[in-house]
Order: structure tokens, then C-alpha cells, then sequence
């Protein structure tokens, strides 16, 4: 699906694909798959890939050590994405679309039928802290 | 040469493409295509576009506001970048490598002989506050 976006990894990337099924496992309806570019102390982007219907479920980033949380854009390159933002109506992004997410705000997302690919540039990547409303979950 | 590179554009995107030719006047020889897809008070991601051989000439980002200057990610996409920063040799980066520029580094690049492509995911632009070695450029 990257290649077919026109997006060209290194063999590491290529490696080092994350695949996050969030503990439930059920990877084909909850999850994601990640390529992390950068992430330093202040710039992170990635691109995600989710394949058709597949859902990366609700969550937040909050605050950390007294810094805002993680606030992050995302850009439909390939397919659809259905976007939830608590405080918005459904937003539906096709390729060239995009929407920033404030911090500490819940969302979630899902792929439409032919999946997606989707850039995400944001502040620094902590995953260890994001807090899912889904208990069961672990990131 | 993005729709080459696979990325699509909205036609408002389109239609505020920036081309910079840094009040030199001689744009093919020096020169910057710019698309900015969002530019926050925390986080920057932008396309850039060289025509082949092209520079963006010699400059950096100092600090402003008691904040650090902007850091940078370059990420080849298509084409070929020669990228020279202070302190470190040559980098020719192809499809798929990249390279971070801390704050306050001196920096400047050129695309090869095809142009290039390139990502670009940083903090928070501020172009009126580069420092650029010639002084006759005005950004």
C-alpha cells in the first residue's frame, strides 16, 4: 500500500514496521501499522497505514510532564479515512485531505473500503501515554 | 513533479503554491517551490520542490521569543538532494533517506540533475527570521 502511494521506505524502515494491534487481537478490524520517520524531542512524523475497515480505536494524548499533550495532523494520501474528533461531526478525508487534532482530545479513526495511507506530522510520539477509552487496551 | 511523486494536492493547495526566488531573481538557478500543509504554533510539514539543479541558498534558524530555533527533517522523496550543513560532509540523500538540521545550523541544499521532491517536518516556520549568509537575499 506505501509503494502504491508513490512512498519509498529504506530496507530499515522496511524492517521496522510497527504493527499495533493494541492488545486485542484482532488486527484485521483493530489496528494499525506505522512507519515512524522521526520523532525527536519536539517533531514526530509518521505514516500510517490501515487496511479497508480497519479501526485504530479512541484515544487521547494528555498532558505530560507539564508539557501540552501530542498534537497531530493527519493527511489522506490514498483511499478514505472516516475521522471521529470528540466535538465534531464525522469528517471523511480523501488523498490530498487533512485535519489537525488539538491536544488531549479524544479521536479515533477508520479506513474506508479500499484502506489508507495517511501522514501524520505532529509534536513528539509518546505512546506510553496515550490513554484509550477501550480498558482492555494496551498501547 | 509531485503528482509524479504521487502526492495529491487540494486546489486551494494548488492554487497557493509559494515559489521563492529569495529577491535574487534568477529562479531556476536559485531558487524553492513550497507547498505548507501545516504550520502551528508547535509543528511544520510542508512539500518542496526543486527544479533540477536548483539551490536554496546557505542560511539558518536562530532562536526567537526564548524559544529554540526551528529544527528540521529533510526526506527525499523523488529526485536527488545534496544537502551541505555546517560540521558535516556532503549528504546526497535519494528516494526514501533523510536528514535532521538542528536549530541555528547553517544550511543549504541543491537538487540534482532530475529535481527533487522532498518532505519537510519541523517545528513552527518563521521564514522572517532566517538568517541568510548573502546578504542580499530577502525571504
Amino acid at each position: 500500500m506505501l509503494a502504491d502511494a508513490g512512498i519509498v521506505l529504506t530496507p530499515q524502515e522496511r524492517a521496522g514496521i510497527e504493527v499495533a494491534d493494541f492488545g486485542l487481537g484482532s488486527l484485521d478490524e483493530i489496528g494499525l501499522q506505522v512507519v515512524v520517520y522521526v520523532n525527536t524531542e519536539r517533531v514526530c512524523a509518521k505514516e500510517l497505514v490501515l487496511f479497508p475497515g480497519q479501526v485504530c480505536p479512541e484515544h487521547r494524548h494528555p498532558p505530560v510532564a507539564g508539557e501540552p499533550g501530542k498534537e497531530e495532523t493527519f493527511r489522506c494520501r490514498t483511499g478514505t479515512v472516516h475521522l471521529h474528533v470528540e466535538g465534531h461531526d464525522e469528517l471523511v478525508l480523501g488523498p490530498g485531505e487533512q485535519f489537525t487534532i488539538m491536544p488531549d482530545t479524544l479521536h479515533w479513526f477508520q479506513a474506508g473500503d479500499e484502506g489508507a495511507v495517511v501522514s501524520e506530522f505532529s509534536t513528539r510520539s509518546r505512546d506510553e501515554t496515550d490513554v484509550f477509552t477501550d480498558p482492555r487496551i494496551v498501547r
